[in-house]
């Protein structure tokens, strides 16, 4: 691994940081952009050079990461003037957001068209994961882009890096589907500590059973603590988007729908 | 422990059966009714002894099991003829079907009526995991009746018992969550893996990574590969009728029950 080699990081949310600050820890060179350009002040103190455009963060031949809201704003970047010339013959694009896969179809395409490689590979874990080094990482795309895409994967904190082919749009699917599971574990058991408790068992003692026997998962884990000590669950915004864009691609190939339908009502009633 | 003391058990199920046979090669004495006959013949073989109703597997001040289908079966062994005078003062009762917790009260006070105790014991595990003795036990009772139980309840196949009080109700409301709970993380992995597979991603892929990540827990792996494998998934009734409990128990105290609701309707329909 050459380690200083010069990488581009344009996305610096709540996860977005941690993860760069992983690179350049890991020797790593980085340049940084973000829409609010403060975000990247952390980083420059850690040695990032902050650019002003996109563009600016891509080395010809090299490799950007990006780590977005959503599909309008992946998409906004990668067509953001001079992004895919720029990028070139041999330059790889590590692409993390959670998007639909038809858009991750469309975007490899793209880069197809310049030369360059589209490798998906979108985060499972929060913030605090990514501090740890404990990140899950599906990802797929060039047999040839994957490996050199590897071991900066791994810098970033992947403790786990799944392999899903070389056809894109699966690795992205595949975090659609995991945070519907998601959302769907965190839901029925939250109806479950409700009802536990609205008949006086205290669902303090239910989570640690259930934890300990059929579901030892962390999710149950989280969510039923944090519902046990009756602290305000995280009304992210994320599971909300994520569902929908797994029900809309479920809809597009006619797959049934019921529970990421209930599940999308739900979310979007507990936002309002 | 007095090896040679004798148990009636009422009830030789899929899981009845299993769970009687550990209790005979533990050195326990068994007296067994069932109401379809023939069914206690590997028992009879193993040396239990076989009666034609249900009180005569009731010893005074002794201890009897029942592990019936549902509500309706379990009462009508509770109220046949003499079962509970034979029962008797210092009599109990471990009582292990699924039923509604309202039920369990109910029949808890009947026994006190007697001076015998009821303890509920409701069985998480299918009839392999009483073979291979893997079975989760939530109990609640009296202190002095569990503490003479567990035993028996380790014998059974028991590798964890956890203990939800002296309030008849919690324990048998602790299955119902359980089984909702499982029966919503199948349903859930089922749309996802319909998904998948209907966007031409390899659902084995799927759960190998989930069920290393994410979702470690034994349903997500039997549900996964089963569908991965495409083996039928087995259409008990069981999930049925407990969400159907849960549901109704949980529109008692005016609890929401939008993922059980749907649940149901969608266990409804595959039965059909």
């Amino acid at each position: 691994m050459q380690m200083s080699e010069m990488i581009g990081f344009i996305g610096l949310g709540n996860l977005g940081l941690p993860v760069a600050s992983n690179l350049l820890n890991a020797g790593y060179a980085l340049r940084v952009y973000n829409r609010t350009a403060s975000k990247a002040e952390p980083l420059v103190a850690e040695g990032a050079q902050q650019v002003n455009r996109p563009t600016d963060a891509v080395t010809t031949g090299g490799i950007v990461v990006t780590l977005l809201w959503d599909d309008a704003a992946l998409e906004s970047i990668v067509s953001s003037p001079g992004f895919l010339g720029q990028l070139g013959p041999d330059g790889i694009h590590i692409s993390m957001s959670t998007v639909m896969p038809e858009t991750a179809k469309k975007l490899a395409a793209m880069h197809a068209q310049h030369g360059s490689a589209y490798v998906e590979a979108p985060i499972f874990g929060r913030p605090e994961a990514a501090v740890a080094k404990k990140l899950w990482i599906p990802y797929a795309g060039s047999q040839q882009a994957k490996k050199r895409v590897q071991p900066l994967l791994k810098a970033m904190g992947g403790q786990g890096i799944f392999d899903f082919g070389e056809e894109v749009g699966a690795a992205t699917l595949v975090k659609l589907l995991g945070n519907f599971l998601l959302t769907s574990a965190s839901y029925s058991l939250r109806e479950a500590l409700t009802i536990s408790e609205k008949n006086g068992v205290n669902p303090k003692a239910v989570v640690n059973m259930l934890t300990q026997t059929l579901f030892p998962a962390p999710i149950y884990q989280s969510i039923g603590n944090m519902i046990a000590e009756k602290k305000e669950v995280n009304q992210s915004e994320i599971p909300l988007k994520d569902v929908g864009l797994l029900k809309k691609t479920a809809q597009q190939v006619e797959s049934p729908t019921p529970i990421s339908s209930l599940l999308h009502d739900l979310l979007r009633t507990d936002l309002e």
